[in-house]
């Protein structure tokens, strides 16, 4: 199946019938996977370029592109060097597609991911743009939710935490906005609300959404999507200090309820780790699916599935 | 041949039995580096997790992998991005292991390689942790010591230098524990003497010692192992100043002796470079020595020799 | 075709039949590009050692060794741990041949890979060190003016910018010398005029040569190579920033010339991007050029092709 786009950069650039053929593909490379692997993208290179450090996230890529057999070249944090001698973001991404066949870029800067794509002579892929996009993460979320609730439509989709810039949450709405008869429930501290770009797609939508502070508000969805709150985006410490707890998921919390527990990690005390070993902790499942989207994603993009 | 565990921590989780199987399979694993490598691990992928650089010990790791046809996806030094987000560690290797069918982790922490066992999906092999274990380098030190004085028992062995944070003079003291009618000659300043761990198990397990402070003491065995001293242990400079030149091994020494010298590398001045091109000198040998044993690891722990 | 040497560090140690095999070969890896690589040195491994980041060289190299099925090893940045502990760079160097075919490495000290080539117990290329020589660069130059001019022999070559620090355009013209009626133009400011070793060469093999100051001189030359003004050349920061804008290269320069523009990258605003979409700008082809020439010199240095 291929897809009607060259570059992966947003969410939005997604309509349902793409999530349906993404989807398809990542569950066939479950069985790729299970064969442990194929030669699908032999002879291929990989540039996975992270001006920012995300250990998870490139090693979920540089994983997917191995299991289908391909190579890659990886630059990694801040020696960078030829960004730090001053050179654009277009001609790095110019010169790096002349050594490779896809590329995979995180960058710190909102826009950076578009500019990339708008110069690149081979497929390029956001794997995060600051408080940006990062679709990946949305697409493996969506792949859990499906394979974890056998359907999407008609879910009810609690996401708690930091939704005001918990870039996951966003990209997450936005996926699910394809969907028909979703219901969602934001449930956060009165600072670190749904941003208005979301509730106001929620609306042109006609997804039917609330908004509470209370955990207790989530614990009946069929999707609880936990988020950390994210200690980089307080300017001020004593605000961070004062709501880095305010939510601590426990096993008690879930006794005979069925709702499928997620998280795009890193976690700190928002669940507790009693949480870990019940059927309901869908969190380290949603880690590992991250690997057959990125294969689905990297094989259709090179006109390989 | 099999091993009877799945990580490898310590070396003191190993019997005779072990260590005679993983010799072996080292030497099978020259042969395959003869004829240029195999394709017995294609498919797998090894996490190299190095947080604390060493390079080292990680391109040896990683090449092992390689002769053997698998792939590796590398995370190195301080810019282990998840952990600075304050991840536990043991959240950090459930989810490398979704990625991944093998382990390698280097950590600052001694204990840090059992927690990191107690919970992976996949095999793990602790490749240092902190001043605690480092049971590879202990495998290769044996494996150098068969190969260059055919046989392991009845051995003498002088272990001069940093005795007292030297990791891997006790990694291969509890190694040598194996073995029969061992003899070792500790040669040490008297502030760096070998700890009471080793001498106690020495004790136990009647191997004859010797504690001495000149290196005239360690020249006439049948290997000298000498270690650097490390100024990373040190909180008095000026301690480290006055012990960093206590022993220098020149070829003068070794003047018609048949004795093996060995160091884990890297050296400083310890080992006068006259030394190098003697017969004697074992240490880039013992370098090279690492790749098969590696590689012998790698094979065993996925079921694949 | 075999080279007559083992180790590649300097433009200096190449005759012109050696520039003509390499070019011939590099040439032929295009093929094999096209072609999607080859497996020509599978089971090959490349230490790919940069002392000093350089993702543009380095991510070429490890490109080059890939395209040809082999592997690569890397060490990357300042977090070179062993160098950290003291060791010599001729340990460094033993040790990395222990576990690779094939070393290329970037050192910040001129004459390192001198060093490094007198000890390494594997083929050696220098991918530059410091102010010294960066040969793969100078034979990339050299290929992109063959492929762009269909000649080398007889073409004026101009050079503008940094001329007194820049290592790309002294190495260059070295190669240049192997070749017949070579005039080349020298355009700096006077602070930043080639240095007398490179004018002394030029003379020595009768290059016919003239300097100025003005951008003008260099626009009817067959090939125009721009460089940067590199900050990190100056001790004296109003210098720089005096000088760092003092050529600009436009479109309107080129209208109705066929000069060949050539830039090693990175380019700040020595080259305006009007240029880029002209048929003059040849700096990204160079680029890619980089790719089969490292492919040709891997390959024969392994001696397989």
């Amino acid at each position: 199946m291929s897809l009607p786009f060259t570059h992966l950069t947003s969410t939005k650039q997604l309509t349902r019938s793409d999530t349906d053929a993404i989807l398809a593909v990542a569950k066939e490379m479950e069985g790729v996977l299970k064969k442990g692997g194929s030669d699908l993208l032999k002879g291929k290179i990989l540039a996975s370029l992270f001006y920012e450090p995300s250990t998870r996230t490139r090693l979920s890529f540089e994983s997917a592109m191995q299991r289908l057999g391909g190579e890659v070249v990886t630059a990694d944090g801040i020696q960078f060097s030829s960004l730090y001698k001053g050179e654009s973001i277009e001609d790095t991404i110019v010169v790096a597609g002349q050594y490779c066949d896809i590329i995979a870029m995180r960058h710190p800067e909102v826009g950076s991911a578009d500019r990339a794509a708008a110069v690149s002579p081979v497929p390029f892929i956001n794997a995060g743009d600051g408080p940006g996009q990062h679709p990946t993460q949305a697409l493996l979320d969506l792949f859990t939710i499906q394979k974890e609730c056998k359907k999407i439509d008609g879910l009810n989709v609690a996401m708690v935490g930091d939704l005001r810039y918990g870039r996951t949450v966003h990209s997450l709405s936005f996926l699910l906005g394809l969907y028909d008869n979703i219901e969602l429930t934001f449930v956060s501290p009165k600072e670190l609300t749904m941003p208005e770009k979301v509730t106001s797609f929620c609306k042109e939508k006609n997804i039917t959404f609330s908004e509470a502070s209370d955990l207790e508000a989530a614990l009946d969805s069929d999707v609880l999507y936990m988020t950390r709150i994210q200690q980089e985006r307080f300017a001020d410490k004593s605000e961070y200090e004062r709501l880095r707890n305010v939510y601590t998921l426990k096993a008690a919390h879930l006794k005979s309820k069925k709702t499928v527990v997620m998280h795009p990690l890193p976690r700190l005390s928002e669940i507790s780790t009693d949480v870990d070993t019940l059927p309901n902790a869908a969190y380290f499942r949603q880690v590992r699916n991250g690997v057959p989207v990125r294969m689905a994603l990297l094989a259709m993009l090179l006109q390989k599935a």
